[in-house]
């Protein structure tokens, strides 16, 4: 089967093309475009190398396998020679596409050498670049109001670090102030894992929310009974998040209703808990700014208005989880800024479309003492100095500009298709920021079904939740390769 | 204050140093020393670099800043243009030294370039280079008997990871095998922390361990209160790891007796826990081979031996936890092959040395479905690139030989200081395998002093336990440089 396609009907767009598609900065995606040459997918060649792979490493999850030196932009080759519009991006990890050319150059620089191949322990022999590093990295899309960065390695880890910064933070409170020292008795009882040294303390999240899967990221996950069964959990407690009803400018009402409801829940759970019982105290609240891996789930900027302005009140760390979400997908750089907070979140946790991860807190919440937040490697300054280049181009080339301008194209056809293929279930609850985006199908089958005729016809695409895709391309797609989207996305909804 | 010394007393060697002073493979060495050039370290240019970095990021436990540019094998430069001779190596984390022409030239490639930029969600869209570097990376150097690897990104990932897998195998046994479904109640309970979905399960770890920083890995660890005080943890149980007495072949019989009473109380934990109580059954047994970070505290080949029988009598997971010991510093790439098993643990963690973390694991503890052991990156594959030349310069350098010749002028020398020293409190128990080597001071203090002495003379060198001093040499730590360590520790000696 080769199919083929009919490029840009332009029935979706209301934008001129023409610059877009002439400035790209990939030389070689202007000859790119989704084409399947296998009869089925994944090919013979991903299948035969996925069998042996599977021998030694559990890759049973793989969509096909890929050919990294042949990809572009925004699409991505296989091990057969198909290639993908790839709307899912390493699960949104990719910010500026395949083989960019300034990642390319920055990475044969001999800085890129030297520092992949002496990777420091940087709480103990940092580089004497590393200062720039950070101010030119990290700091330079610090949050407002977060002055400080705990870089890590993964967004799990950095959930769990954040996690043990409100600890302490809430413990040294209640010790009355960081010169305050700790009990002896706290010292001996930490030993044996018992209070009070090891206290009975909280993180509230909420409901088909995601965290990560080491063992307390995975505490406050509660997306999927898959990743949880069968591993011993931390027993915090759990509110409601408010489930919408979309386009949330058509439900506005109902929708404050509900979120009323969570933000009652959230405040009468850190009321109830403030000594030790089942849960113990909560010393802070983690929420994601879209619930993603929970099936792109949304709430107004009042409410998360709301959650700063309770856990302000009551004395609790408010961590606002942008693994998924940070680094410009929804039109801007974080995605908590589309609620304009009077005060920022206490801490922000970063991953994937940076490529290094970690943290962001405020001052207060530095810990009282040295190695109490401490590891080895402490992230990976080769993954900053790729960050240094990815806010580089997303700057010159403005790329919020472009994802805000191709959200237009993608959600004004995406309602296109809604209003068309409505009624067979095939898309229902169009909704999304910049182009961080996603739908429902009638149930899962369907869902997988249209997954996978989409991957036939040459687009990579992922799921979420019970029965949602979500969209995930890279900040360099443009309103060009979002018709092309729309366009085999219409292909498969009218055969299905 | 300059310092000169004078090379290689030859009083400590037993070798004819020349061959492995000629044939240094780093361009720059030869005319490095250990020179400082500042009058007191850090110099003016690393605490103003410092005060800069404490600014955004909490660097308090910095020992100086570095300069990578200039570093070459054995010798650490720093901001200020002083050169240590480098025992301690990023906490065991750099197995060839600073500026490895191999690595060099490896990370100039084009393989390199693509895999860098390229970050894939690995479970989802493999590299179709992936297999062949699986087999040229890790399995190269997979530890007898276990057939599988899980490539994560650090440490702790790789802990929180390995427990996750023995959970997941104890409770598939618990229902009667991996084609047994989850029941309802387990899919249900788990989504709210509660039983038996996730059911109280637990980890045995020792005294004075230390396996990680993220909170499971943390309720494990047991070396420091500073490390767990404030943060919440699983009330897992405890056994005695044997305090040996040392040198181990003069205390056989009353080493012996101890680790008897140790191992016999790990089997009364074990067989007392196995319903839920305080605790609940033990799923896994996590263990180093040498107690690093709690003060380098070793056990022999006995005590290893009877742990693997203990643990498949009782039908629990044996973990080892080779973070620090793997990769060759002990003289064998896995420190658990001085043990002689006759059956290999069902797990081996690792980390540091190879650059890429992970963990090597029995085909029977691959969990019944996909996704279970899963998140975006697992691991790097850049990092396993990393690894495969690292892995060939061991293997064309015959490096494991080199530490094995080098130990035994280190240990020589040590022991010799020992009888010199040992009545001033400077150092005693002597003891290690390989490079990977310790002494004791009579207290923190004075351990602190010598760490301070030697660093003021051009050592840089790490501390751990109590009062211990840790050497972490590269695997390219010839005996020139042990005697160029040893005489430098002597005239610190003296002067204490």
């Amino acid at each position: 089967m080769r199919v083929t396609h009919r490029f840009a009907s332009r029935s979706y767009s209301t934008l001129n093309l023409a610059k877009a598609s002439s400035k790209s900065v990939f030389p070689n995606e202007r000859y790119f475009k989704p084409e399947i040459v296998t009869g089925e997918v994944p090919g013979p060649k991903s299948k035969e190398l996925l069998q042996n792979l599977n021998n030694v490493q559990d890759l049973r999850t793989t969509h096909f396998v890929s050919d990294y030196s042949k990809s572009s932009g925004n699409y991505i080759a296989d091990a057969d020679g198909n290639i993908y519009l790839d709307t899912f991006m390493q699960i949104s990890s990719i910010p500026l596409g395949y083989n960019h050319p300034a990642l390319i150059e920055a990475a044969k620089s001999e800085e890129w050498v030297t520092t992949a191949i002496n990777r420091p322990a940087v709480g103990i022999n940092p580089s004497s670049d590393y200062y720039k590093l950070l101010m030119d990295s990290y700091m330079r899309v610090a949050p407002k109001g977060l002055t400080q960065v705990q870089p890590l390695s993964t967004g799990s880890e950095a959930i769990e670090n954040a996690f043990k910064a409100a600890f302490m933070w809430y413990q040294q409170n209640q010790r009355g102030g960081p010169t305050q020292p700790f009990s002896k008795e706290d010292l001996d009882s930490c030993m044996a894992n018992s209070a009070p040294g090891s206290p009975q303390l909280s993180i509230l999240s909420f409901s088909t929310c995601f965290h990560g899967r080491s063992m307390a990221a995975l505490s406050v996950t509660r997306s999927k009974a898959l990743h949880k069964v069968d591993i011993p959990a931390f027993d915090w407690p759990v509110a409601p998040f408010p489930h919408l009803k979309y386009p949330l400018d058509q439900y506005e009402k109902e929708n404050r209703a509900t979120e009323d409801a969570c933000l009652a829940e959230v405040e009468k759970i850190i009321k109830s808990c403030t000594k030790p019982g089942r849960y113990g105290p909560v010393a802070a609240v983690v929420v994601e700014p879209v619930q993603a891996e929970g099936g792109d789930r949304h709430a107004s900027p009042y409410f998360f208005q709301s959650l700063r302005r309770i856990t302000k009140e009551q004395g609790v760390i408010f961590i606002v989880d942008e693994v998924q979400t940070g680094g410009g997908g929804t039109g801007k750089f974080w995605a908590h800024e589309h609620w304009d907070l009077q005060d920022s979140p206490d801490i922000v946790c970063f991953s994937k479309k940076l490529q290094a991860a970690g943290f962001f807190y405020k001052k207060e919440l530095t810990p009282n003492m040295g190695y109490r937040i401490f590891n080895t490697w402490l992230g990976d300054p080769l993954r900053a100095l790729q960050l240094r280049t990815i806010i580089d181009v997303i700057e010159k080339d403005d790329l919020l500009k472009n994802v805000n301008e191709t959200g237009r194209v993608l959600f004004d056809g995406l309602r296109q298709l809604e209003k068309t293929y409505g009624h067979k279930g095939l898309i229902k609850n169009v909704r999304g920021k910049g182009c961080f985006g996603a739908f429902d199908c009638k149930d899962p089958a369907t869902r997988d079904a249209l997954i996978m005729e989409l991957r036939r016809r040459g687009v990579e695409a992922g799921g979420s939740g019970e029965s949602t895709i979500r969209l995930r391309p890279a900040l360099v797609f443009t309103s060009k390769h979002a018709e092309i989207f729309l366009n085999i996305l219409n292909e498969c909804m009218s055969k299905l």
